[in-house]
């Protein structure tokens, strides 16, 4: 048997505005577009891949444009490394939701003129909130992945990845396990949620207007709806070997030989 | 009208061995598995997605296991950050392709007892090879991205990433480009090649067997033989903000200080 999956868009979603029902829209949008097609009716099994833009708007996470700087600071746990440029500091942080990306995620581009918009403050009970709803509203058990655009270390560009999930397993743990010739796997932990997310980019864009993509094909990894969320996924604290850029490390580091030079000298004088 | 992708293995592949013809040995798999279901026959505008085990096994990159270390160290061009543990030392580096991960990809699972095996030492030029032969025994534009399975800094496990390319479209560049609203997109450079390479590792999985996917509906993203390989989509060099582990920068701060206060004291002797 060939495995396979799908990836689509749902299409026809509005502009979404603070306070709006998700779960409502959601189901809205999905039954309009099953009218013309039954197959993009949702069944048990889907995964639900949704832009976190959406999410924040719903949740009113707007602040005036004026206040993005005081906002990346509200969401800063601490500074990982920042660069200097002539248009102003470009900052790599970890954010309270313990992602390490640039200006904590703080965007101003899909969002109102005059606004810019906080990711959500707790984007796995986002997702346990809308995964309850939908599997409600439907009758059916789906997952739900939240994800954010995140730059990474030693590749150019970004990719989507999993801020937020509820309902689905998030990696595929092979630790222990053993290869196509009953030997043990040396890699361990393949992050299903990252690949998911990052495919449903490939329908999702970020000039298309489609905040939603449906991933049909991959029912294995649709759980209960306690499973962990996607902040298990987050690396921080001593695990992490780049907990800061190199110059800033660098700094660190030669302030500290100084301090202690400074230290004996004085217990030498 | 919905934007949809979908995504399988191709079974039946037999364990790869040095100097098999990964052409021949693709398209017979393709033939077969098509004679059950002729939709999964390829088509133009497919992506195929190969791991990059099968191509280094074709390349003959096997060594024998007890030369692990020093084929490490030969794939190395320096290393970024390392930790002792109990079972030896783990060395994340910057590989000879680019790359920069574990142990230089140099890989003991899904391997012939007693050997190792390397990464294929130029992965672009691999796929083009591939995509050319590919493309003239079936008379079909395809693309080919060859994976690998890739930890990052700040997660959790590893994602597949794209290490080689050829014909395939990397990254959907949006610099300059506006959003839904009409607005500049701050977001700039998707790395769709990553994405697709994540995508494929969802039906080929670790323990499958099953070391080739076919992405269908992307055709957009296929492109020429000639366009730029994955190489650049690694980031090295000046532009890269976490060249060293933070352990490692913040020795080299310290021991630069020492240094300097070294030479001053001297001076001032």
């Amino acid at each position: 048997m060939t495995p396979r999956f799908s990836v689509w868009g749902i299409t026809g979603l509005p502009e979404i505005a603070p306070h709006d029902d998700l779960v409502t829209l959601i189901a809205d949008a999905v039954a309009t577009q099953s009218v013309a097609d039954p197959d993009l009716a949702l069944k048990s099994g889907d995964i639900l891949v949704v832009t976190s833009k959406i999410v924040s708007k719903s949740e009113n996470m707007l602040v005036p444009a004026s206040e993005r700087e005081q906002a990346i600071a509200a969401d800063t746990v601490r500074v990982v490394a920042e660069r200097v440029h002539p248009g102003g500091t470009f900052k790599i942080v970890e954010t309270r939701q313990g992602l390490v990306m640039a200006a904590a995620g703080i965007d101003m581009s899909n969002v109102p003129e005059g606004l810019a918009l906080r990711l959500p403050a707790d984007p796995d009970a986002s997702a346990r909130k809308l995964c309850a709803g939908l599997r409600e509203t439907l009758g059916i058990d789906i997952g739900i992945i939240i994800t954010d655009t995140i730059g990474r270390a030693w590749r150019v560009g970004q990719t989507d990845m999993a801020i937020g999930s509820a309902g689905v397993q998030l990696t595929d743990d092979l630790r222990g396990a053993n290869d196509a010739n009953g030997r043990p796997l040396h890699v361990t932990q393949a992050v299903i949620a990252d690949e998911i997310a990052g495919a449903a980019d490939l329908v999702k864009g970020k000039t298309s207007g489609i905040p939603v993509a449906v991933v049909r094909g991959l029912a294995r990894f649709v759980t209960d709806l306690d499973a962990p969320g996607a902040r298990s996924l987050t690396r921080t604290g001593d695990d992490d070997m780049f907990r800061f850029g190199s110059a800033e490390a660098y700094r660190l580091g030669y302030e500290a030989a100084l301090a202690e030079a400074k230290s004996k000298s004085v217990k030498q004088d």
